[in-house]
């Protein structure tokens, strides 16, 4: 089950503390969003997951963590300059500044006037001044991808951990992006989060490695819950390419307000290590790239057998932290009939992504010997390190019950006057709702392996 | 022990792979720096170690994670657009510009001249213009402080969470601050990250909480390896208190290039929620706030017995993770003498703070049946979800321990011949570098409980 609307998750995330507008108490920030109690805890629960998988479940990966502030030559040799553009045109009637395509579309609403001015390039970089002088190379770029500081730091990563292809380099964090019309709540925003791997490969060995990582990452979103039902493949086409791919599949998703990009699988060539590397003569880089008299170092690798110098091929897995975020709440909303008549909303994430993994409830909130077993419990629980586990003490079952239906906290356990007498509390389930009285000294075990990954 | 300089420090980094400066190979950022393959594990280990300690463990801490930019209107109502400013000077010579109080206490190396302008204000934040249209309302600040967020979302999170004071809510992120003079490696950087939480108490409980938390932290940073001894508490004077602080108490560390703040813990009264809180007027707010026309919310509590509204203290302990990355480095780092003569670096981290939790070392590299027990050993260790497990096929038994010493990795296991005839395997311990051979079979055991945190 997902979502019928985009309305439904909105109204969710609001009210129980996933996401909320940036800087809502002055009239908010468009496209910039904050994550609230539950949302944090899902984010960094999707981007362990696929660091895990990503890093820690491979041998061929390592990670790394760049800045946010880009030297501008890097966006410069990597194209972005002069590429990372989108149409713009003005409404001469009601001034209105708008993506020219979406108009094209019939998608943006304004006055609706024909009288547009002719579309022109706008470059969507953040730029901002660097250091007390403000002049015109003062300033450095906040990137509009990862990917970037994993080319520049390449001879860094291979010369301090002696990697040698195939092998690939993670990064998870944010980037930016000016959206002249950021829309569709957390889909397309300004301020984003983004999990990219940059894999390195011999030439030639290309487009053997896209398919197999086109594979392995349909496997990841559908261990998140992710179905691959609902995900087509879209080759894109050559004249939409970005300007580094010689060839691009992208997962498409059927979003609540459409089918749109999830993650884009990107065969990038040998265009950005080629381009940021000094001596490009002598490389047989088979990418356009331009002269580089800026750059220090030499991004390539030496064939051992024909004692020649190469530049790897890289394919790219890039994922969306936020678009993911909206994924999996959507594979996991359901507004559920139940036989009494009534419905519940459910979120029926997967357990390793779950904001709460177990809460526990007293039954009731002033009893001193049920509230006092209830905290020993839960200091029981939290030990085991799984994540959060929440003391919930509402005096209200039914409520609370409710409450981490809607929050997706996967296992309730209540304490009643029955466990003061055998030890034995309520194990709620959130999926079936079915109830089962186990033995405290059995719970952590239990859970243990209940919410593992 | 410690490293005896920062040198000692930077060239650990450079060489295994823990920080490299951003856009190396463009001459560089100042200030900005990468975190690479051991560096980001490193740190994302201390952010880990710290969301444990300060929403895991309690029951009394929400967290959030926010954006980086930021509505004006938050950063003028907060006081940093008025307040958050360094003295900056030119030299009329060679027209270098510095910090006005470098100059004065000698630390600021330039011509020499004594001909310098006259010290002006100058504000560090970082501005970038959002959306299509730039005019003068049309730019955001990025964060000096992720603090902010917590107080604009107070309400927000009151409302989805149900809390009642004191609770807290923390937020790990980055930060930016454009220093006129970063120096110091890691220390005094332009883009950092700061683990911060606001604790929201009862007015006049404030004091009591505020030393509460001191020791708090305190026993934070000695389980992450930091010693009480190489920490003193400083009470910043009235005239040097940040502008929103009744008092701070700040924790001073011995870095290599000198005694400085680690964590500063703020008693930041009730200026923040006072002052982007509407109707002032009726809160008896203490702090002085000046009048906002602007906000949309009442940032306030009731107090159900005194049926009064109230605006809520705030203590709030304020860490800087690149900070930590470094004392924690610096605490674990030595130059052991051996017996033999020979000397050896070594990274004695708290392992659950380590990059690399454990190495796996065939003895021959091309082996066939020792690779592949190695292999099978490696995938039974990555199950147990510790973090990096390595496989490390060198062939060099003595360079793998070299490096994974300085690498700050707690084990290491070689597989050899005698393991393929009994099934027992060296495990050789970073500390005391001592060797027992152990079944294999007991090794998932003995290694979860020796990484733990």
């Amino acid at each position: 089950m997902t979502a019928t609307s985009m309305e439904q998750l909105t109204s969710l995330c609001k009210r129980r503390g996933f996401v909320y507008q940036s800087g809502e108490i002055y009239g908010g920030v468009q496209g910039i969003y904050d994550y609230g109690p539950l949302g944090v805890e899902l984010k960094n629960n999707i981007k362990s997951a696929w660091w895990r998988a990503m890093v820690y479940q491979r041998d061929d990966v390592e990670g790394i963590d760049g800045s946010i502030l880009t030297h501008r030559k890097v966006l410069h040799y990597s194209g972005h300059e002069e590429t990372f553009i989108d149409p713009l045109v003005d409404c001469r009637k009601c001034k209105k500044r708008m993506r020219a395509d979406y108009v094209e579309n019939d998608e943006c609403p304004h006055c609706g006037s024909k009288d547009l001015t002719e579309p022109r390039p706008f470059n969507m970089m953040f730029k901002t001044s660097v250091g007390p002088v403000q002049d015109q190379d003062s300033f450095a770029y906040l990137r509009p991808e990862t990917a970037q500081h994993i080319f520049t730091n390449f001879k860094n990563v291979v010369d301090s951990t002696a990697r040698t292809i195939p092998f690939g380099i993670a990064q998870i964090g944010k980037a930016f992006r000016n959206e002249i019309t950021p829309r569709n709540f957390i889909f397309r925003v300004r301020e984003l989060e983004q999990m990219e791997l940059e894999f390195f490969v011999k030439p030639g060995t290309d487009e053997e490695w896209h398919k197999q990582w086109i594979e392995t990452r349909l496997d990841w979103w559908e261990k998140q819950g992710v179905s691959r039902d609902r995900i087509t493949l879209y080759d894109v086409p050559k004249n939409e390419l970005a300007h580094y791919s010689k060839s691009t599949i992208d997962l498409m998703y059927e979003f609540p307000h459409g089918v749109e990009e999830l993650e884009g699988i990107a065969n990038r060539t040998d265009f950005d290590l080629g381009s940021h590397t000094k001596s490009q003569v002598d490389l047989n880089i088979q990418a356009c790239v331009q002269p580089n008299p800026d750059t220090t170092s030499r991004l390539a690798l030496q064939d051992l057998t024909a004692k020649s110098w190469f530049v790897p091929y890289v394919i790219e897995p890039a994922a969306g932290v936020d678009r993911a975020v909206l994924a999996v709440m959507n594979e996991a909303f359901e507004i559920e009939q139940l036989e009494n008549g009534f419905e519940r909303t459910v979120l029926r994430l997967p357990a390793h992504l779950a904001p709460i993994k177990v809460a526990v409830i007293p039954l009731k909130k002033n009893h001193p010997e049920i509230v006092e077993f209830t905290k020993r419990l839960v200091g029981e629980l939290k030990a085991l390190a799984l994540g959060r586990v929440m003391f919930e003490n509402t005096g209200n079952i039914g409520k609370s019950y409710r409450k981490h239906d809607e929050a997706g906290t996967p296992l309730c356990i209540t304490v009643d006057f029955e466990t003061l007498a055998d030890g034995t509390v309520t194990l709620r389930n959130r999926d079936t709702m079915r109830q089962v009285r186990i033995q405290s000294q059995e719970l952590a075990d239990y859970v243990l392996d209940y919410v593992k990954d």
